[in-house]
This record gives structure tokens, C-alpha cells and sequence, in this order.
């Protein structure tokens, strides 16, 4: 480890991902690069909660049917989402036969199993792990802010959380060329926003630290990548993103974007400041970017999934909103 | 690798412990092992949810006194708790300098965040990682059943969530002989439990479990230890383990306990069933174990936290209660 880089010698590759979209997501700009797209969010289920455990079950379950694999054939398995408790991933664990790490870091939740398991991979401890992520509007909207039988109007600065279901294979046996080389490690980064509905920049800070340490703990340039990707900062955190940057002498105008920006058609979606939720960085990546990098139309990713770590205690106590943000350099090696 | 368990061939050494104990905790037997017993379990904030974080902060903040270390010497945090969205954990590393994974499973937390750690540690990928947890009776009563202020009756079942912060350094370097060299990675096992005062029943199956794959994966007998000690099954959930074991074939009857047994007087103390919460195991072991350790009393011991994965929305819907415990041969080398 360099500083706050963990450097992955024994190569991590990226073999297979599967996508469930939910039914706006998959009339988005991505719509031709999902696996699945829901056709409606309840799935017959009693609740949606219920609904987004059977998405997140149904993406792993998709990931190890596409790589000809069963549950047992995984080490392990790294799980999370923005349900209080992570129920959705704890969940969709008893009916996946395996060893389970459940993990937290709201929307910078991919990142982090991405992470933890190239450690374990690279270092030799496991040969094959899966990292899962799911989110759901109408679940993450009655936690953290208001249920939708309320008819609650969104405010400008608000976010869609993305519905859906990412999963990734990571493994030691290379199918793919697609590695993951560099894991930077996020730290909190707290610049006290305290609106629930302006997360953009309340992550931007947080994006903004980790983008510059793994600079320069790799002594990479920003130019090294064909694309530095955020998580969810949106619309407007994206471009409070680039405005911080250039004041840091970084620019981030020509090969930066964002997952929230991605995901959805702003104007046509009515979506605000765009996509949010763990499931947006990992739809975007396990469904466009993981395409693009198969086809070679990119070959360095910087992805850097970003996280706003509240709950609705938090908020209803007043506490600021703590972001945090992991990067991982994602290449064809 | 060997099935659901991490060998740790490079050593990893637990060098140092910090423990807060709540005032109740502060007055059970184990009194006498804690750094610092709090005199109250609000600390002059305005929230329980304010004084847990204080709480797990300073439990941090003594570990890196201990070790004379400071914040930025550590490569990686791990930390968990059972607020919803960790908060406690997560607004704790607002005021700790340093690269952080947030975890979640449960009561097993602890357990989780030492596997992780010492898988990279052992795989070479850091050298320095700090384990952190908390809990505390009045955010947890508050969260997944009522709050204290409705002064509900307590079921005879029901288990006392432990007040406090506990955190682990865990290094390459070895200063105590005190190693990690195993990590048996539960799955999620649910025998359909479905009542939130029962957690003890709803955790046993997983123990059992995970205790059963630990000793097939490394072929080691129950005599193998000088102490086999579950997280917090409490008094009826480890008896049910002893009785479930004993169908299997494995006598738990000679050098078998549980945290949540030992952590508190229960008559004297009226905690019904004992223990639980992650600072059960985390105080414990900390505590009274890592000095048993020290002291070479114990040579050999199977740390066995265990966790329940509800939440209240899952009770509320009427889900089962699905159970998770991590296994740890923590061993004199």
C-alpha cells in the first residue's frame, strides 16, 4: 500500500458482470447495454423492500448462471445497499450458498467490495469472489426521505436513486484482460451540508480528496485515463466537482463524467440532478463501461463510486452529511 | 483458501486492544478488564445515538494512545455498528484521519472486520489495520424494538444490547505472540425465527454452522481449544447451540461459553437471556480474553461472534430472522 493506495501485483480480473435495470432505468440512455429490465418495480412482491431483494438475489444469480457457475464454486461473497441493515443483501444471502461479507459505504458501496475483494484475491487468499450491489427509488425514498404515497414534491437539487440489481465476478484466472490495478481507499470527508436532498455536494468533497490522493500515490496524470468516472455526484455535483478541482489546478473538463449524469435522460426523465444509489455506479459500470472496455473503446477507467453517509436519525438530529469515495483503476492489461 | 476458510500463512498479530465499557458492563464481572468504564451512557450529549459515537471515537482514539501511534499511521479502518447506516462508525471516521471500510453483519461485525483485516494484512497488501465497534443499549432498545422512554416491558427472552466501544490493532509485526491463523467465513442461515426478542434462538443455527465448518475445514477437534466462545447467543441460545452440537456429534459441554454469558451478572444484573450487540463479543474479547491471552492462560481460542440480520422494516414485514457468525482462531504462536 502507497499512502492510501492499495497496488493489486497479482493481477484481479473483472470476468463476467450481470445488469437488472428497473423500468426507468431501462428506457435511459443505457437502455441496450442492461442484461434485464424490469418491467415494472414491484415484482408481484408485498412491499418494496421485498422487491429489491428479489432483484439483488436475481442479479447474482444471473452473474453465476452467465459464467457457468454455481454458488459454491464462489469464495466469497461481498454484498451491499442502502437498506437500513443491508437487508437486501443479507437476504439475498440465504438463498445463495456461500460465505458473506456484508459492507457499508451508501453509494460508494461497489467500490468498496470491488475493492476488498481484489485484496483478497491479489493477495492470494481466494481465487473467486462476487461483489453485489442493489438500490430501489421507492425504498431509498421512504428511509431517507418521505414514502411516495405522501405525493412529496422533489426539490431541484434532489437525486433519483437508481432501481436495479449489479453484480461483478472477480477472479484470479484471466478471461478477460480486464484487471483492476490500483484500489484507492476512501477516507470521510464531512463539509457540512445537511440537506438530504443535496447529496451531489455533499459527496463532491469526497470525490474531489480521493481523486487527488490516488494522483498522487500513483503519480498518474488525469490524462493517464480515458475516463474518470464519479458515482452519483449528478448534475450539479458534478460540476461543483470540476469547478473544485480546477481550483486544486486539476481539470477535469475533457475525460471526466459521471454515473448519475449517465444513467438517465435529465430532461425527458424528469429526474432532476440525475441517477443515485450504489446501483447507479454499478449499472453504469457492469452494464455501459464494462461493455466499452470488452469492445477496447476504453482501456484506463478511473471508476470512483461516492457515498453520502446519513440516515434519517442523522438528518432528523440535524448532523451534517459525512461523503466518502473509493477509486479503482480499472484497465486492459 | 481451504472451502469457508482463510488460512493466514503470513502471520497477523493482534498487538494492542482499547475498551470503553458502558456503566452496566462496568459493573459485571468482567469489570475488571476494561480500559475505561464510562459513569454514565449519555456523556452530556443530546442523543444516545450522540454518545455512541463519542463512544466508538474515543475507543479509537485510546487504541492509537495505546500503540503510540497516531491516526494516519494506520493503513485501514474497519469499522461497524448495528445504527442504521452505521452512523456510528461512519461519523466516528469524521474525526479519525484515515482510509475507511465500513461493515455490516450484525452482531458478527467484529468478527467481520478482523477476517477482513488480517486478509490484508497476511496477503501483504497493508501492514497496519485498526478493527472498531460499538453499541449501545439505549440506540439498539430504540431502533429495533422501542424506545426506552415508552418503558416497555422486557420479554424473558429478550438479551441486554452491550454499552460500549471496543477496537483491535492488528499488525505484520509481532509484539504480543498473539496471532490470528484462521478465518472461517459464515453464510447466512435462517431456521425461521421471527421474533426480534428471541435473537439468541435466530443466531444458534449459524454458530453451529460455522463452528462446524471451521473444525471440518481445518481438521482440528473441538479439544483443539482451550476456548470455544460464541458472540452472543446469550444464556437459551447457548444452551440451544450445546443441544444442536450435541445432535451433530460435537460436545461443547467442557470448554464451550459465550460472551453474552460472561459479560454480565445475570441475576444480579436483570439482563434476562445476557449480552449482545457487536461491543458484546467486542468488549469480551478486548477486554477480558485478549488479557487471558497476554497472560498465557489461553494458548488457543475459536472467537465465534454471531449476528442477527433484521432490521425493523424486516419485522414490521414479517420476515424470519436469518443468522451469520464468523469464526477466528485466535492462537498464542
Amino acid at each position: 500500500m502507497k499512502n492510501h493506495t492499495i497496488i493489486f501485483n497479482n493481477p484481479v480480473y473483472i470476468n463476467e458482470t450481470a445488469t437488472i435495470a428497473g423500468p426507468k432505468e431501462g428506457k435511459g440512455p443505457l437502455k441496450n447495454y442492461y442484461n434485464n429490465i424490469l418491467e415494472n418495480d414491484l415484482l408481484k412482491e408485498k412491499s418494496y423492500e421485498k422487491a429489491e431483494i428479489k432483484i439483488h438475489t436475481s442479479a447474482i444469480k444471473q452473474l453465476l448462471n452467465r459464467s457457468n457457475l454455481t454458488s459454491k464454486d464462489i469464495d466469497c461473497y461481498f454484498g451491499g445497499d442502502l437498506l437500513d441493515e443491508i437487508i437486501s443483501s443479507s437476504f439475498t444471502m440465504r438463498e445463495i450458498d456461500g460465505p458473506f461479507f456484508g459492507i457499508y459505504n451508501a453509494c460508494a458501496t461497489f467500490a468498496e467490495g470491488l475493492i476488498l475483494a481484489s485484496c483478497l484475491i491479489s493477495g492470494r487468499l481466494i481465487n473467486r469472489a462476487v461483489c453485489s450491489v442493489s438500490s430501489h427509488f421507492a425504498t431509498a425514498e421512504r428511509q431517507y426521505r418521505n414514502p411516495l404515497e405522501l405525493g412529496s414534491q422533489r426539490t431541484p437539487l434532489s437525486q433519483w436513486t437508481v432501481t436495479g440489481g449489479a453484480a461483478a465476478l472477480l477472479e484470479t484466472s484471466n478471461k478477460t484482460n480486464i484487471a483492476i490495478t490500483y484500489g484507492t481507499v476512501g477516507k470521510v470527508v464531512d463539509f457540512g451540508v445537511t440537506d438530504a436532498n443535496n447529496m451531489g455536494a455533499a459527496m463532491a468533497p469526497a470525490a474531489l480528496d480521493t481523486i487527488m490522493t490516488h494522483l498522487g500515490d500513483t503519480g498518474r496524470d488525469v490524462d493517464y485515463y480515458d475516463l474518470i468516472v464519479t458515482g452519483d455526484l449528478g448534475h450539479a455535483g458534478s460540476r461543483l466537482l470540476i469547478t473544485m478541482a480546477k481550483s486544486k489546478g486539476i481539470d477535469l473538463t475533457k475525460n471526466y463524467n459521471d454515473c448519475g449524469v449517465l444513467i438517465y435522460n435529465r430532461e425527458a426523465q424528469k429526474v432532476e440532478q440525475g441517477g443515485s444509489g450504489p446501483c447507479c455506479s454499478g449499472l453504469v459500470f457492469c452494464g455501459y463501461l464494462y461493455t466499452k472496455l470488452k469492445m477496447g473503446i476504453y482501456k484506463k477507467i478511473l471508476l470512483v463510486p461516492t457515498g453520502a453517509l446519513l440516515s434519517k436519525t442523522s438528518s432528523l438530529q440535524k448532523e451534517s452529511i459525512p461523503g466518502i469515495a473509493h477509486a479503482l483503476s480499472i484497465e486492459l492489461v
